[in-house]
């Protein structure tokens, strides 16, 4: 198909097209002529995969990393999700104390290896924006978010597909990032849903 | 203290206070000549809190919507959380159709009239991210984010604090955001937890 049948196809505008095409994040389509090129489904799904990525806050940068993890994966399952995360995680800062996030992430039964730094930096600099705002996470909310991730952790990784290597890495690569706009809109109107238990439902 | 010192005390460069002020997130000091102003805990604070939402990923505009609602916080308890909810969620979209995400967040003990329309447009607008990109939550973990997602709220309502209206307020709506980035963290490490438990560990 045509670049303007692409861009009918995906909603996505020409333009924003040949950015990406210049930004060989999608690859180039067979020429016809030497100004015109001839793309497949694969360019169809290729772009469904950048515009949610884009679209859920992945930068340029971190959308060029999870494509080269997708195209060129690990060959072990644990790596595959190590790698997916890198691209998508701030590398680790050395600067980061990360003894209170090590004693949070035990709670999750992470041991020591478990994981890689940046991840862990990850949990600690979440922890130092609270600690900044000024914002304690009660007592007894803490637990309900360690079991809450752990269970959804669990599912994530028991529910990583068999079918084809193909599969189990678009599943983990995609997964990692795709699901967090997700779950964040479900934990706000689950918020509302208790909160109109506890307090009554009043009109909003 | 002089703006200075203010800046000194929270990290914050001088012109980002100057352009807080500006954008008036920040109140003015008390002027002490005409060039110069006098800062104090209450600023230390707000700054504290105006970081914290701007690392979070909360734009300036969604900013000043969440200050206002801690400086004038409706009355009721379920009017709160609605009202820190919209500072922070994009308007509900008409054009969105509802049927999947309202079929999806029963699952979390949701009727007609517990949550306003853009928390519920949220949830619609991350399945058609999902749709979108061609990527499929497995059917065995959809259950796992319900699950987790209502007992990390139930424990965050049953946790708002009954010690003063004002620390109920400041719980509510900065508990809304604030805690997002450290639940994605929590995943993250608690993913390559299960990971390395059911694939073995490796060298990341």
């Amino acid at each position: 198909m045509k670049i303007s049948e692409l861009s009918a196809r995906t909603g996505t505008p020409v333009p924003t097209i040949k950015y990406y095409l210049r930004e060989r994040l999608l690859p180039e389509g067979a020429r016809t002529a030497p100004t015109q090129a001839s793309y497949g489904e694969a360019h169809v799904q290729r772009l469904g995969v950048i515009r949610a990525l884009v679209a859920a806050g992945v930068s340029i940068a971190e959308v060029r990393r999870v494509l080269e993890t997708l195209d060129h994966p690990p060959t072990s399952g644990h790596q595959l999700l190590g790698s997916a995360h890198a691209a998508i995680t701030p590398p680790a800062d050395d600067s980061l104390d990360l003894t209170a996030a090590e004693e949070l992430v035990a709670g999750l039964g992470w041991k020591r290896g478990m994981c890689d730094d940046a991840v862990l930096h990850g949990v600690a600099r979440a922890l130092d924006g609270l600690r900044s705002a000024g914002f304690d996470v009660p007592r007894e909310v803490m637990p309900a978010y360690l079991k809450g991730m752990r269970e959804i952790a669990d599912a994530e990784i028991a529910g990583v597909p068999t079918t084809s290597p193909e599969d189990a890495v678009r599943y983990v690569v995609l997964g990692s990032v795709l699901p967090e706009s997700l779950l964040l809109a479900l934990r706000r109107v689950a918020q509302q849903v208790a909160s109109s238990e506890r307090f009554g439902a009043v009109e909003l």
